[in-house]
């Protein structure tokens, strides 16, 4: 007599029509360990997978509304909602939750409040190479406070002076939702400073890093990818601290001297690259970080996040290799 | 009797063929004080205009070689030539020159030596808001040059500490010259730091400063547009300052409160953008200055500079208007 | 005793906020013989001018309501609305109306309804090189009609067989309401064919030639810009017929031989180019126009419609010139 | 005692250094049964795999010269050599050779001549869903030509009159040598046709349908990606031929009625999709083909065809999914 135990964890992805959601869902298809259960979506509930893509078809379930999706039972639940919905969701026992919104990523209610509207309380923030979480409940960290936490944590304790974080972002940061900064009219042959000394990501960067640093945003007229140039003062070997970090890392590589980072090389997949640099005239430090925003800066990393809370083998469905050109 | 005297200058372009060439006629063409005597292009000498754009016709000149046009005997001569061939050219007494490669920038002939290979000497250096030439023989700033000190001159006096400069340029301002970093491949959906803490803008920054700033350049998938994020600390009123520096200016703007420079409002243009912020949690200064690259940090500039030198109107011939969209 | 007069014709533009309204505006600015008298605009009703572009200033007029600036009494209106909003719009007595949307271009009512949902009666369709508007009320043709037409309706007479128009747009052409086709995440590195065999544009090309067409439009990912790729059989000199039609145009240009259009030398100008060529394989003459959808397409020619309709020189206001790069 | 084989045919792939190149090292090195024996480049010879890609590490060959990795004694050669050079290479006894170049696609060889400057014979032409090779020598399709062939081949017996191919590339189509037409200044913002009626791939596509089509090739201002939209008449039913032509493949998508080809679904993967639109007004059948000229259109179908002539799993190796958004 044989068994066969099917030991898939089953999923449930909420809000999975935007951009993070939909990333998280093409990380899921292909991961050995992972079975869809539910996919949520309030705008496509009711109809079909290949409503929101035609290459999805009958082996995966039909939308459900999100209510429906976080009633489905999964093992696991990715929230790939608005700030407010994730805020609201209430996570079943002994379930894994990966939030990719900010709403549990501050610590300080006050400050979640100022930034979020909202102060559900904080979850286990999850870096895996920094802060790895320790919890079923998990905060995926944000797009540019994982480029710039990557080019910066290992550097915290030997940095003296103020730090800049000069962050580029592709069209996809921002999300599926409709708004005027996001119209092709507005992002073509431009990019936009916006949030200027403002963003929320701010705040999250600080927390991690255990000091503020001066943070503006650009948005490029790219689809995906991130690019954090950081700025910083320390009398440390910067290199040798960085390498020392991501030395065991199948997922962040720290560049050879003199080679820059490069969107093309991290586009479409769930790693970063660090490049590092001295200025001599001024004795600074230039770290800059690539990813892609959708990839290690939200769905990647949140499939990386799960995979740890469930003992699985921690690059399981990523997409690390790949895209030459 | 009737004697009917023509009073323009008459104009001798130096390296036509190149985009700041070009921009450099397209300004000339519209000019009521200038007009054309000599396109020089060793790449194009023996054609005609039209050679440069089917639009360009019978009423201008065929194309020279350069060194027909430089004895072309012309009143004013626009060196839009590498920086070797603009540091061998010899001026004609009593006629201005503007030089729009970095031949003639940097008095230091060492650090000339060190940057271009080569130190022919200074020449006046023109930046007219800030620092207008004095004599014939001027040497137009470079783009990245030009947006960080419109930001960062009138605020030299009470920086405090270090100051960064990150600079984004659409791809004009590598020039048309073939090379693998302008391959369309190389630019699309993406952005790429380059000669980080290595760029000659820099030195040529600091000497008109007063001391060095830490500047890494972005290449943008853009056509034209540059934008220079700039990060100093100071107590003194920022946008005072900077208010007070351009209150008479038609060609540079500093934005009201909130409003952030946008490409799209300078491309095609000659006049700079200049937005004034401020980073709470750090005390940091944020300006940020948007310029066109081929406009005000080239050709525009270039034009801009020969007018004062000429006595004539200092905005003639410039584009100061237009393209709301 | 002296009286100054004011010979300058009011302005009316309503829908002012859109790209249609906020380029037409950028023309009646430069505009010699037309002055600003009402902007109308719902969405900015009540707000200064500068709340559409920071370089407004306060010699405009604020931005009123749509129906208030109906009601202002101008010489001239530009209707710049939506298909239904401009159907609606009442004509004052004796003035120049020129309606940017579809609303007024079918003669056939019942065509009409079909495509726009309303029927409110033609107006002179003035496309002025091919089709001369002859009364106050006039229709301005769409982007996608006007470069087809230009390339087509001087061969319509020597067509044989099918004809192809193989459209491409930049993304200003749908305008600045938000919709997912023109977020810019479906735009950058995309192209897509849209309104396959279904665009309405189709029958407003079918009834200004006589007879139908096939039509297919695509969306690039450009800002601005144009290109009909049109295909067709004939026994005629191609070449011949429209280097004829344009003889006299400061508006068209037909191409020399071997020479392709270019987006870049009609980006930001009314101006239009025509390029011709052969298939010899298939006898098939491919003749393509460029035009900028905002310009030619759009405000451009509503500004040369209304010239002529006032009696003033057709080309005043126009942008013709400049740009090189 | 235990014998391990190495089963795994060795490869060695001739101009690595292009893009075409590349993008079949990126195959190669997830097939599961082909590895890597040379990699061939005069550009980088002795340097390390690392130069190409720093994420290409120590185990892999370093380059050689394109002759040393002919004489390399490979099971399966990959020729991503310009067209004189892959004319030149003599092809070992009993090793399976796939030229991406057009060197031996076209079977006359005044035709041949005429197109390449060379004749060195045709090989078998492989587009393994309409045409599959049927020897060890194999002219791997022209990136349009698969787009064409793939929209048309099934509709060649029942098309009346004659064909229109508009076609649409992304800039890595024209390879990663160095000409102005590639320079990023020529290719944002713009689209730009090309070889009008002259283009090499036409010749192609008439000897697989057997009669010539009219044919315009367009410059995007996209990375990668290759649109056809494809113009015919016939009374036949044009989406039932393609459905039944593809029904089995797992490569080519004909999709659903109402649904455009996207090239996000298809840019970094060797799918196709093709989408089917009548014109009614005309009675044009509209067929649409998007691909990666990359995958699909180079160096995925060259995978595919070494695939078949070796009688592995004709999609070992190929990206067929995943990249949602």
């Amino acid at each position: 007599m044989c068994i066969v135990l099917n030991l898939k964890r089953s999923v449930a992805i909420l809000g999975c029509a935007g951009y993070s959601g939909q990333e998280t869902l093409d990380r899921v298809l292909v991961h050995p360990e992972l079975e869809v259960l539910a996919l949520g979506s309030n705008s496509l509930a009711g109809r079909g997978a290949s409503a929101l893509d035609p290459r999805l078809n009958g082996s995966l379930p039909s939308f459900v509304s999100n209510d429906e999706a976080a009633a489905s039972g999964a093992d696991v639940f990715f929230l790939c909602l608005d700030n407010e919905a994730a805020a609201a969701f209430e996570p079943p026992a002994d379930t894994v939750v990966v939030d990719l919104s900010g709403a549990h990523r501050l610590v300080d209610d006050e400050l979640a409040r100022g930034w979020y509207g909202t102060a559900p309380g904080a979850w286990s923030y999850g870096l895996p190479e920094l802060f790895p979480a320790d919890g079923l409940l998990i905060a995926n960290p944000g797009c540019y406070a994982t480029a710039a936490l990557l080019a910066l944590a290992p550097l915290a304790h030997v940095a003296t002076g103020p730090v800049v974080v000069d962050g580029k972002s592709g069209v996809s940061g921002a999300g599926r939702t409709l708004k005027q900064s996001s119209h092709a009219g507005s992002v073509l042959e431009n990019v936009s400073p916006y949030a200027v000394g403002e963003h929320r990501h701010a705040p999250e960067i600080a927390q991690q890093l255990g000091f503020p640093i001066c943070f503006v945003p650009h948005l490029l007229p790219v689809r995906r990818g991130l690019l954090a140039t950081c700025y910083l003062h320390t009398d440390a070997d910067v290199r040798s601290l960085l390498e020392q970090a991501y030395a065991g890392s199948a997922v962040v590589r720290v560049l050879p001297e003199g080679v820059t980072p490069e969107l093309a090389r991290v586009q479409g997949t769930d790693a970063a690259e660090i490049g590092v640099f001295a200025d001599a005239a001024t004795g600074t430090a230039i770290v800059i970080c690539a990813i892609d925003n959708l990839g290690k800066g939200a769905a990647g990393q949140a499939v990386q996040n799960a995979n740890l809370a469930l003992g699985l083998d921690e690059t399981a469905g990523l997409r690390l290799t790949g895209i030459l050109v």
